[in-house]
Parts: C-alpha cells; sequence; structure tokens
C-alpha cells in the first residue's frame, strides 16, 4: 500500500509518500512560502537525490497540485500515475474532545475539525484546506485524520479541568489538551518494543523535547498528564515560546506596555523562550555555541530549559507514582548530549542513574541509563510521520 | 520588650501584642472593613475575653488609632500607656529585589516600599499606610518591615526568570519573587528544632496551603524555588485563585468574553480556585462536607487541589535532587487531615510513607510519616505574627 502523509501549515506543506509493505520513502519534501513571496519546493527522492524547484505557489490546492506533480514526473518522481496513491493521512493539530483516535475521514469529519478551529486558529484551516485539495485532485482516494490532541483524550479530568470557572470549560471547551500526542503515542510504543517490555505495565515520561517541546506522563500505554494546554504555548521553554508563566504577568505587561491580547501573544509566543531569555537565538545549537563562548544569558537559557523539564519530570514521576522509562525525542532530546545529561543529574533519588557513556548518542535509539539504574532512560528518534501512515493504512483496511 | 505587629490590608487592619520575655500574646484582634459601612473591631484579650467594637473606621490611621485607644482602655486593655510598646512590626508583602531580609524602617525604607507598589498594588500601599499612621500616633517608636519576598530573595536565577524577554526583567522587574515567605521561613526552621536535625543538611519541602497556597523547595535553610511568582496568583489551587494556568487561555477568553484585563483579573483571582471549579465555596472545609455527599464537581476541585500539590512536591523533590522534610502549615495543612493523606498517596518511590493513624491530627506539631519512612512528614503550624515580632524584637535590639 502506497501512502502519503501531509502535514500543511499556515504558510507550508509537508509531505512524505511510504511503500508501506516496505517501509521505503518514496519520495519526500515540502513546499515552503505557500502564498508569500519566493515560494518553492524541496523534494528528496528516495535516492536521496536533493532538488528545489521555485514557483509561484499561491495557496494550499496549488501547492498539493505541484507536489502530486513532481511525484509522477519522470525525472524525479516514484509513481507512474496518481491512482498509485492509495490513500492520504493528513495531521491535523486539534481535533478537540470529539476525536480520541484517528478517523476516515468524512464530510461529518470535516465539519467536526471546522468547528475546532476556535481552539486553533492558525493550524486547523490550512489542515482543512489539505483534506479538500486531494478531494478536488485525487477524488474518491480513502483520507485519514490523525489528531495532535487525540492521544491525550485518556487524561483524567483532574489532569485537564484548569483552576478557572467551569462554566468556562462547558461553554468554550477551555481544558488541557495537549499535543504532539502522535510523537507520544509513537514513541511510547516504540520504547517498550525496544526494551522487551508490555507497555500495559509500564509508566512511563516521554520528553518531545526540541524547538516545541511538551512531555507527557503515560501509563498503561495512555497519557495521564501533558505539560501543553488548551494551547501549545504552556510548559516547557521553547524556542520563542515562554511555556509556563504567572498568569498575573499578562495582565500586568498589558496594562504596562499598553499592549492588546494580539501583541501580548506574539510576544509570549514569536519573541519568548530562549530566544527572549538569551536575546541570541531560538536554536538549541547556536545557544550551546555561546553558552561555550561563555555568554551569560545563553547559559542562562539552557539552565531554565534543562531545570523546567528536571521538574516536570519530578511532577510527573509523582502523578505515576514513580516511573519506569523516561524517554527522550525530538531534536534535542534526540541530539544534545549534553542537555540530556543536565536534566538527568541528581534525578537518582528516584532510581534514575544516567550513564554518561551511553549517553554519547545522536539521533539513534539507545539505552542510556547504567544497568544499576532502577528507571530505564532511553533515546528514541520520534517518527510522526510513519505513525500518520500507519494509522491510514489500519483504518483503509479495514 | 512588647511589640506590636501589624498586618494592614486593603480594608482590614490585624494586630497582635507580644511581651517577647514570655511568648504571651497580651491582646489581639482586627480591625475590618475600614473605609467601607459596618467597619468594626475585634478584639481578644489575653484572658481569651473577645468583644466587637462597632463604630465608622474611615482609613488606616483611624483604625490604628482605634486599636492603640484600646490597648490602653481600662476595661480591655493590657497596656497602661502606649510608651510600654517598644517596637512596631510591619508585615509588609512586597519587597521587591531591595530586600531580602526584615529592616528597621527609615525614610529611605520608605521610599524603597513606595517603589515595590507598581508589583503589589493592592498590598504595599495600605502597609505603608500601616507604618505612617504609626509614626504619627506614637512617634519615635522603632519600626520594623518583614518582606513576605524577602525569604525567596535567595534563588537561583533560573528558578526566577521567566521565559519572556529578558528586557522585562530589566525594565519592569518582572520575575518569579514569591510570597508567604515569613511562614515558609518560620515553619522550615522550626521543623528543624521539632526533628532535632541541622537545617544546614536538611532538604525540605514546605507546603504553606489553605485559602492562599505556595510550596518552597528549601536547601540549607535557603528558598531555592517557590510556586507563587510575580504575583500571588500562579501555582497551585487557591481558594478563588486559579493558579497555573496556559498563558494562552488569557488571550482566548478576553477575546471571546470580549473582557478587558480588569476583568480577567478579577476572573482569575477572585472566581476561579477552588470555587470556580466547584461552583459551591472557596472554603476547603464546605467542599468537604460537599464531597462527602456526592457532589461530583467539589470532588473534582479537592481532586485538582491535592493533585497539583503532589506534583509541586514531585517537582521541587526532582529540584533538590531528593527530599528529607515535607511538611505541611497553613489552614489546610495543619487540619485536613484526608487531604494530608491523599497528597502523599503514592510517594513512596521517593521514600515518603505516611502513617495513616499518626495523620489523625489537627493544628499540632507531628510527625506523621511512619518510622520506615526516608522522607519525615510533619505538621507545623505556622506562626507568621510570631516570626515578625521576632525579627522586629532581634533587629531594634541591635
Amino acid at each position: 500500500m502506497k501512502i502519503l502523509v501531509l502535514n500543511c501549515g499556515s504558510s507550508s506543506v509537508k509531505y512524505k509518500l511510504f511503500d508501506m509493505a516496505t517501509k521505503q520513502i518514496l519520495g519526500q519534501g515540502g513546499a515552503e512560502k505557500v502564498g508569500m513571496k519566493g515560494s518553492f519546493i524541496k523534494h528528496t527522492t528516495s535516492t536521496g537525490e536533493k532538488v528545489m524547484i521555485e514557483g509561484e505557489i499561491l495557496e494550499h490546492t496549488n501547492a498539493i497540485e505541484y507536489i502530486l506533480g513532481i511525484l509522477i514526473s519522470p525525472k524525479y518522481g516514484c509513481l507512474k500515475s496518481l491512482e498509485e496513491i492509495d490513500a492520504v493521512g493528513h495531521r491535523v493539530v486539534h481535533g478537540g474532545e470529539r476525536f480520541n483516535a484517528s478517523v476516515r475521514i468524512t464530510q461529518e469529519v470535516k465539519t467536526q475539525i471546522e468547528q475546532c478551529i476556535q481552539m486553533a486558529p492558525l493550524h486547523n484551516p490550512p489542515n482543512l484546506s489539505g483534506i479538500e485539495a486531494i478531494e478536488l485532485l485525487i477524488p474518491n482516494v480513502p483520507q485519514v485524520a490523525v489528531f495532535d490532541t487525540a492521544f491525550h483524550q485518556t487524561m483524567p479530568k483532574h489532569a485537564y479541568i484548569y483552576g478557572i470557572p467551569y462554566s468556562l470549560y462547558k461553554k468554550h471547551g477551555v481544558r488541557r489538551y495537549g499535543f504532539h500526542g502522535t510523537s507520544h503515542r509513537y514513541v511510547s510504543k516504540r520504547v517498550c518494543e525496544f526494551l522487551g517490555v508490555d507497555i500495559q505495565s509500564q509508566k512511563i515520561i516521554t520528553c518531545h523535547i526540541g524547538n516545541g517541546g511538551s512531555i507527557t506522563a503515560i501509563r498503561n500505554g495512555e497519557s495521564v498528564d501533558t505539560s501543553m494546554g488548551f494551547t501549545p504555548l504552556e510548559g516547557l521553554l521553547m524556542g520563542t515560546r515562554c511555556g509556563d508563566l504567572d498568569p498575573g504577568v499578562i495582565q500586568f505587561l498589558m496594562d504596562k506596555e499598553m499592549i492588546g491580547t494580539m501583541s501580548v501573544s506574539s510576544l509570549l509566543n514569536k519573541y519568548s523562550g530562549v530566544l527572549g531569555v538569551s536575546g541570541i537565538s531560538s536554536d538549541m545549537r547556536d545557544l550551546e555555541t555561546a553558552a561555550i563562548s561563555g555568554d551569560k544569558r545563553a547559559i542562562l537559557a539552557l539552565k531554565i530549559y534543562s531545570y523546567r523539564i528536571k521538574k516536570y519530570i519530578g511532577a510527573y514521576a509523582a502523578a505515576l507514582g514513580g516511573v519506569d522509562i523516561v524517554l527522550f525525542t525530538g531534536g534535542v532530546g534526540e541530539n544534545q548530549i549534553s542537555m540530556r545529561a543536565q536534566i538527568c543529574e541528581g534525578l537518582e533519588y528516584m532510581g534514575l542513574e544516567v550513564d554518561l557513556e551511553r549517553n554519547k548518542v545522536q539521533g539513534q535509539e539507545a539505552l542510556i541509563s547504567k544497568d544499576s539504574s532502577r528507571v530505564k532512560v532511553v533515546v528514541i528518534p520520534t517518527d510522526e510521520e510513519f505513525m500518520i501512515a500507519s494509522d491510514t493504512e489500519e483504518i483503509v483496511s479495514k
């Protein structure tokens, strides 16, 4: 079965075409700057050849038309005709309380995704555009929606209800939803295969940390708490997002700086995080370089970044009543050796001992705790697209 | 030495007169509804006799004049003349970064307290009014300011800097300050005396929980992190305060409900917390009663309340690299047996085992962990007024 995975953002369309029988990637890439000046598509063939195709890409249907064209082009393509695509899987950011699993897309599902727009105004509209573009361009191909929020729908009420009037939950759906669910689900399953343990008996803390980041507490394979909330702003310090913040700060800043909700949202989403603290960059690699050369605010940003993660691991260990596996994934989690070491330092009291030699791995599956460590510490590279493809295969095969 | 302790709120003045030699309370009480209709003073004599004196109390100087009058009244008083008062100690809420300890009040100190008004607009002005009323009514008596924030000034930078642009810290002092410092300092010292251990070698988590609430991580007698932040809104679920909340929720609510910063602040400070979740009451005793009769939202509110505290204990255990003492104080911490049990459930992984029989104590100092528990769990009633009095005595005796 050949499955096309699409991830449509507000100005980008990322794609990966899988041959599920061989688990091979036949082609992948992304359209960037969609609807802006200087739009282009970067494409990588199954043999690793990279091409860049410039051109005016006005909106998502355009972008997907281009992408499908590349996939069937004799020069860079991998398909003889679009009919070879058996199904399309879409990443959809917000499924609200309606979706606790991936679903085949119907008119009703589209309506429900539309109803979640108020909670993800930047993400759900392009996700829907992608679905509709496929309907137009390859009619009748089965489509599946895989939600970022679905995995977290198992959270108990005391973990997802905020301390605000309950009526705001009933009226507007204000509650913790959590994001990165596809990643947390994938790595938590994968780590149990890797360690040869039964997920039904494990308490797992998955740290998906990169430019965005979230941590999830998983019991018996189910998410029971997660650090992102109603929006992806809550929780960890991120590249440009503030993470946890005294709610009183927002009123203070709005009054002091005389700014409205749009500006404060932009401040907290785009100019905060490690960028805001360091004043240097939102990229953790730049910060590591600056920190090595002694930059005090870069050192501070890295310290806050690791300290927050450490505290979440502690909090979720308490929530789970102890932990069996702590897992790192995402750009930083998979690659930043010193960051993993910093995070784990001092967690021996909960039975967690990192082996600093084993920790010297990047981008590969590895056990990095000592043999004597009661808590297994593991690196698992995430693969959200493969998870979307395999959900799609499962659903269309039914 | 006779020391008068004053705690001036926006519409109240609480007082306690201590004889430091005997540690006796000579008189105590409070003026309520200051500046409002129906103002009155409740006074309790050293023998426990309670009196209520009604009268129009227009502002803080009025209130303090009344209070001093009662203290020297032949009928309810305990002093022959105001000259017997050797010093006055004031609770001052916000000392910013200027004060890391209690200080004798001078003109300069008053100016600095004034400069902190922007960070505590509801609290510092009445605190200053109290100081000025004493200057007017008993000139030349030495006065001492004891700050709620001072104890937390030992926090390391990575614990107090938020993930927002660093310039906002430099420009407006936006950072974590923490509150309830006098209580956390008192109980952390007291618990070490109680257990006969040296505070310099202890990792302590103090849970000051009541209608307001905060948790502090203490290493070697110094606060290294605390759950309240720039304002007393952050952290735990409180009586009417929301505690931790996705910052993205605030923008959403302001836009959806078309409300301004004043309204959203009032929503999060006065109509949230256990009151908002339960829809019943901000008083934890009412909630326990409702929960026993099966009210689902009361049960939910209590569960969120305990769950947050449990997560903070976990987070601070990670921050401290393990913990030696977990301490409960405040209205709920001292008295609510079932709440303490709920909080501690499942923390055995960190070496904490509560003894459910020993836990059946209220309002008294007690060890409530099992003998086998590596972490000592202790109840210590707080006494902020006594701490203010003893700081005052120490400073004026220099």
